[in-house]
């Protein structure tokens, strides 16, 4: 008689170019949708307005980039990161097709990188995700790397492999949406008079608002994106543990910091990579979460002159107002109120 | 480098006439039906129900009147209420065209009366609001003053202008849905057998719950109609405020209240004008509201047999079971626990 | 005039042989369809991926069999359990045909026994509750009993009925879907590798994970399906009350369960019937629920080679892991931390 129950696989469970089709194949739709703007406030227009869309050129408002990162992370969890001690970090992270409701996402992984842990306790997996709609298109490609337990420290340790990833990805690998009116965005409609050429590197803006996260809101979101990560939902278990209280997860303060720098980058209407991200510090219900931004680079997209991209730095904070750009103290660490620090490449209409 | 965030606009930024076409359209769906109904309760069978919509004639389950009122009032938050000191009243608001899922709603207001205060520091601006949907046709058309700070109280005052405002909407301005066989409209299918004319003027109906109201809820609701407000959102600046926590948006109470009052009007099918309204004292998380509503009178509507017109009056209470009718102290002043006091006009079936 | 509030019905108000029509219909849609999945996290393939359920030969992923069951107990509500004292069981719970997004459900129920408290103040009501489609199909057919206040302790006792009911619902009353490619159901997409001949009856299967329970989150369900007890939404009351705080709706529990069941019986894809169940306990708010499940019985359906049946029961606690199985004491008495024990017949795959 098999064991019945998923313990999730440890850090030995995992091999170099090992192959994972990761399980539940999930349907967005426009109930996913409202759910998503209800818990984050988001209002970037092209994904509010079928009207707006259909006057693009597309087939419907397509579903907010980050609900779909967040449902194709969901999805890797139960094989890659239910023994995880920690969401390290993210690489090469590029969206491709647009993602409409009625659309069925699945995920799979590849394990391109194992580093064990010089304690003998855990190691570094690194695995490339990729996310597909129901006819075989990439939805989302992108890397990660987590720390996970070993079974047994007396397992052997193993040759180290690390993977080469980009600082950045590359303009050629981005995917542009063809707008075929692109006119018809207007400052009206998004809210923002500010357009691609308005930004400059360097330039720093402090998304001015703060928003409280409730215990309820965390945890209807992660479940939303069938995310089974046991730190989020399970109080009984973690009063007893590190912080006593549950683990808010990281993505949600990915989506939040997303919407609040609506105010100060509304054009910004697509993300289209995702360079980095580390989650600095914890985050956990009752936080009051703010963000800034700064602008890393700006370039145009060979062959496009409707919009062009900004490489943006978005910094989350909690309890702690932007207004002074937190970020690192005098030795480069962040600081304790600082709880992201996500780097990734947006769209603006040229204008 | 312009200053990329908006701060909103302040007393001295309104212009008598002035004509504002607010951001971000939005497309209402079946997603924001289910949460409108999560979040409230409601149970009215036309909003309900598609097959029962059906068999009136109508394509399907119209939207709740309330998530279109508080869809186009969340519109006109960043350009008329950021900076607000209080909402202080409602009038001349009339639904026009039902929505249905997948309409795309937008909105703009026209300044139509400015006030200062004598104190100097703040002003009430009057608005005319306009909300349409993708084909241009009104969805709703109300007014609504507000306090907004001024930005600085040495900018001189200006002649007051007030707007002429009806006590309540006229009958001919009411629009009344075509149903083409309103007898399916049971009693059996509504769960009230009290139609139009059991109704008299001057009757006052207790609609017994209570409904207790969590700091998740109405973030969810509000951000759900994307209303920016920061008083809503933000524990962390409010526990340094007056209240020392968050307030919660006054339309939610509103809704909650038009969800209580199904326990005695339930055959209320349709809001069909809002006549005016005030909120007479803020509600946190944690209050539990109770309603009461007063039928002020009642009217038939020219041409329509199928169904006339009650005016209503809903009180809501905090923490104040409503058996006694809570209202005014001898004074004529709202009693604390007093929160919503609401002027409406609902259609209900003649039987 | 008359008398607008329900009050609801009481004990001397029922009727043996009495049928009642219960109120509002409701379309389920694919917003109620996200909304519960971010309240429960449920994970069964089936009810996830449209693209699934299309190869499988359905029109799209079928609703929930749960929201289906709430849906419909919620409409009973009204009629059947606002006076109640308490919710004591369930039995012969039949599931018919598949709900789809746009279904509209209504429910009506015949009271098949009544049966007075010796101390007079109660008494104990049997219904058989139907649920039913916008073509009258049948989606759900039950027996609940619940015991309701009188109204008066004078009202004459009246000569008891009890019906006889089944222990469990009998195999040829099962309605059991048809796939037309069952083999394209994997266990890739599904996430467990165990089907039908993996389970033996009187198999234990732990479900490891728990999850805590905020009040925002019960009331937004409870909501949801529409259902109107008071208990579960009013604190200003109920601190007033024996417990001092809101009673959870024990579906609520029921649904965690059968989400937390994945992690074990990933494959049960259909509930196919409900032969009993008692909420032993009461939940609150700040609970953490545990879930394990025993194989009470396996057994084949009759002309079907590509699925068989399981009977689950499937006990829930709370604040209480369940590696140990928590159930009952010497005395054939549930452990308080046992809050659910549910006796449901599944359907799995045969491979």
């Amino acid at each position: 008689m098999p064991e019945k129950t998923n313990i999730g696989n440890f850090f030995e469970d995992f091999e170099l170019g090992q192959e994972i089709v990761h399980a539940t194949p999930r349907t967005l739709t426009e109930g996913d949708v409202a759910l998503y703007t209800s818990l984050y406030g988001t209002r970037f227009a092209l994904n509010s307005s079928d009207a707006l869309a259909s006057d693009l050129g597309l087939p419907g408002a397509p579903i907010d980039d980050l609900l779909v990162f967040h449902t194709v992370f969901g999805k890797t969890v139960p094989d890659i990161s239910l023994n995880a001690v920690a969401n390290l970090g993210y690489a090469r992270g590029v969206f491709g097709v647009p993602v409409y409701p009625g659309d069925t996402l699945s995920a799979q992984s590849e394990v391109i990188g194992l580093k064990e842990n010089s304690n003998g306790e855990a190691g570094v997996v690194y695995v490339r995700s990729t996310g597909q709609n129901q006819d075989g298109e990439v939805v989302l490609d992108y890397v990660r790397w987590v720390m996970v337990r070993k079974r047994s420290s007396d397992a052997p340790a193993r040759k180290p492999t690390i993977p080469e990833l980009p600082g950045a990805v590359d303009v050629v690998d981005l995917v542009a949406p063809f707008l075929s009116n692109p006119e018809r965005y207007t400052a009206e409609i998004s809210g923002s008079p500010h357009f691609w050429g308005d930004y400059q590197c360097g330039e720093r803006i402090d998304h001015v608002d703060g928003m409280t996260i409730e215990e309820a809101e965390h945890m209807i979101a992660t479940r939303l994106y069938q995310n089974t990560a046991k730190v989020h939902f399970n109080q009984y278990e973690q009063q007893a543990g590190r912080f006593g209280k549950r683990l808010i997860y990281g993505g949600h303060i990915v989506s939040l910091a997303r919407a609040l720098s609506f105010n100060g980058l509304a054009n910004a209407f697509k993300i289209a990579a995702i360079n980095g991200g580390a989650h600095t510090n914890p985050t956990f219900g009752g936080d009051t979460i703010y963000a800034w931004s700064e602008i890393l680079e700006k370039f145009e997209i060979p062959g496009c002159e409707d919009f062009g991209a900004l490489r943006v730095r978005t910094v989350a904070s909690k309890d702690h107002p932007c207004g002074t750009f937190p970020d690192k103290d005098s030795d480069g660490k962040p600081l304790s109120s600082v709880v992201l620090d996500f780097d990734y490449t947006v769209l603006m209409i040229r204008r």
